[in-house]
């Protein structure tokens, strides 16, 4: 069955969340694309979402050279999540860790995972 | 530091993607959770998030018998998304596979990567 972006179901913003994992398995950062981001991340294979602070594209690592190439993306069942699998280059997240997902909990207390890359 | 689910940043409706990952690394799925099911599940170790269709609480598993034990917990760098490390107990998807990410977009076309399990 041939893919349109526009079948997906999105939120009241028009927006689906979009998860972004290396292929490891390890999940780098979760953020959001809009129709046509999702388009535009299929048709360049730079992932490419829509910043909700900036209400603007952000294809990923445009200035900090941090890129995402896509290399597959896939749909759930309810079709209001996007999983990426992604060949990232540095790291993903803006405080320069490798994930986004640095923090746990344990026992409590928030117990941080990963350092800064330098 | 001691972890305040009321810390986290949540949506207009009081949500919080959660994404549910196994310890092997594949994603199971994506829900929501408020600060209420959040606490819940640090406090039981069973995966309860919040339904949107039903307005209540969903004890992942409660009626399929497909249960999440919770073996870790992460908050993202922006404190608005949530990452669960679970042992999943049969399919986690409602179709009853394993994964509810089973589409692939591959060359323009939706391809199904895993069937029901019987």
């Amino acid at each position: 069955m041939p893919f349109d972006p526009n079948s997906l179901t999105y939120d009241e913003k028009g927006l689906i969340p979009a998860i972004a994992q290396d292929p490891d398995g390890e999940i780098l950062m979760m953020a959001w694309m809009n129709a046509e981001s999702v388009a535009a991340t299929l048709e360049t294979g730079r992932v490419t979402y829509w910043s909700r602070s900036r209400q603007s594209f952000w294809i990923k690592g445009e200035t900090s050279g941090h890129t995402q190439e896509l290399i597959e993306m896939r749909v759930d069942c309810d079709r209001d999540c996007l999983l990426l699998i992604v060949r990232q280059t540095g790291p993903a997240c803006h405080t320069n860790r490798r994930s986004c997902f640095y923090t746990a909990i344990r026992g409590g207390e928030e117990v941080e995972l990963m350092k800064p890359e330098s």
